[in-house]
């Protein structure tokens, strides 16, 4: 039954994990809701890590599918919506969503999602954060907060299994969001344009605008399509006129 | 704010719990949804263990508060409403229902739930389940069921959470949409732009080609701030590099 479901269950993202047995109690956690697809970036202690099996009780088939990427960008690749999970909030201006609303979302939407967890300690860190276009918060009490990542993990798996059993194949014909990846094609290009013509002036603020623009960028959930025809326009009016 | 709730609190109650790493996980499962009120029946290496406190990262306050029974119709004697936790089925005939509809019901009624766990290994007894009105069952991978007692508690914390009225996510102070004359601008700017590029070629496709392009720019609910950095970022693009 879990896995007729396969082909949309949300990638569980942990980047930067620091401790093995953390990244196997993540397993266990995920299995326990049917989720197996485990991606784990710049793990720190490197990958396998022996630590992490005994504390996964059984769920070895996650950690032995389990990919591993250099960056987050890498790892988000093929998703077409990103959630950070984050506890504290964040300057960035991008919506805020509970995991039960994440998880409906995850079932109504086409394309694969990506549910993305920072380290241990310090969380994700703003730039982790840059690239998606949703956070998950899960609402704790304000005077302890002391969630540790096994137990956001299995938070929001828990919540993602509820809707398997009402899970509709997707009706909607709707043009997925486009990949990351191209995503990232799109937000890369538009820089490299803006170099040309000196926008990033004065160079100090530079970094803040380039997030400006990513968000501006991530927050239309633009098909590939749509993202194409955002890379033409913009080539087109940098072109100029066409000759004779 | 959540001391408000206090009287409606449900017991958590864990029958002849093994360690004392597990009832400090527990404590901290609780609080971390507002939860206090833990009750302890008969632990299986007394009260205090000095093993909780450490797993509990800071609960202490549960673990002071923590009264101890001798058996589980004590520690439910002033409780109106019992829920049994349990993942295997039971011969005895009382309704199972989900962590979701045990959370809306403690909320819905009132006086005092207790939600009853079992020891790690075993479980409740079936003269424990007896106790109870309601059994609560999270539903888990039929092919892998391994929830510890600090998840069971977390999830059942968890959903009992979403029903504080002052435990929802923080507003979000997302700019809103752009009122529409400003996408009108924007709209208008680009589609001129284009027409110097001759972007409109042939101009037999033109309708369907702005009629995309309005889906393009309105499909992002960019604000006011956002609409008007799109505007730079055309303009600047059209205008090439600067003139020294």
């Amino acid at each position: 039954m879990i896995s007729s479901a396969d082909a949309l269950q949300p990638a569980i993202i942990l980047v930067r994990p620091q401790l093995g047995e953390n990244i196997g109690k993540a397993a266990r956690a995920m299995l326990n809701f049917g989720l197996t697809d485990l991606r784990l970036v710049a793990p720190r202690d490197g990958w396998p890590n022996p630590n992490a099996g005994p504390a996964a009780s059984g769920a070895d088939i996650v950690l032995a599918n389990a990919q591993v990427f250099e960056t987050l960008a890498n790892a988000v690749a093929d998703c077409g919506h990103v959630y950070a999970t984050t506890v504290r909030r964040r300057d960035l201006v991008k919506p805020v969503v509970t995991p039960e609303e994440a998880a409906r979302t995850i079932h109504a939407e086409a394309g694969r999602s990506a549910l993305v967890f920072g380290p241990e300690r310090s969380g994700l860190e703003t730039d982790d954060v840059a690239l998606a276009r949703t956070i998950v918060t899960v609402p704790i009490n304000p005077e302890f907060g002391s969630l540790n990542l096994a137990q956001a993990v299995i938070l929001l798996a828990y919540e993602w299994s509820k809707g398997v059993a009402l899970a509709q194949p997707p009706l909607n014909e709707l043009d997925p969001p486009a990949p990351q990846a191209d995503l990232e094609g799109l937000i890369t290009s538009t820089v490299t344009m803006l170099e040309r013509v000196d926008y990033f002036i004065p160079p100090e603020r530079r970094t803040a605008t380039e997030r400006s623009l990513r968000t501006l960028l991530t927050k239309p959930a633009w098909s590939a399509r749509e993202v194409q025809m955002m890379r033409g326009i913009l080539g087109a009016i940098e072109k100029g006129p066409r000759g004779n």
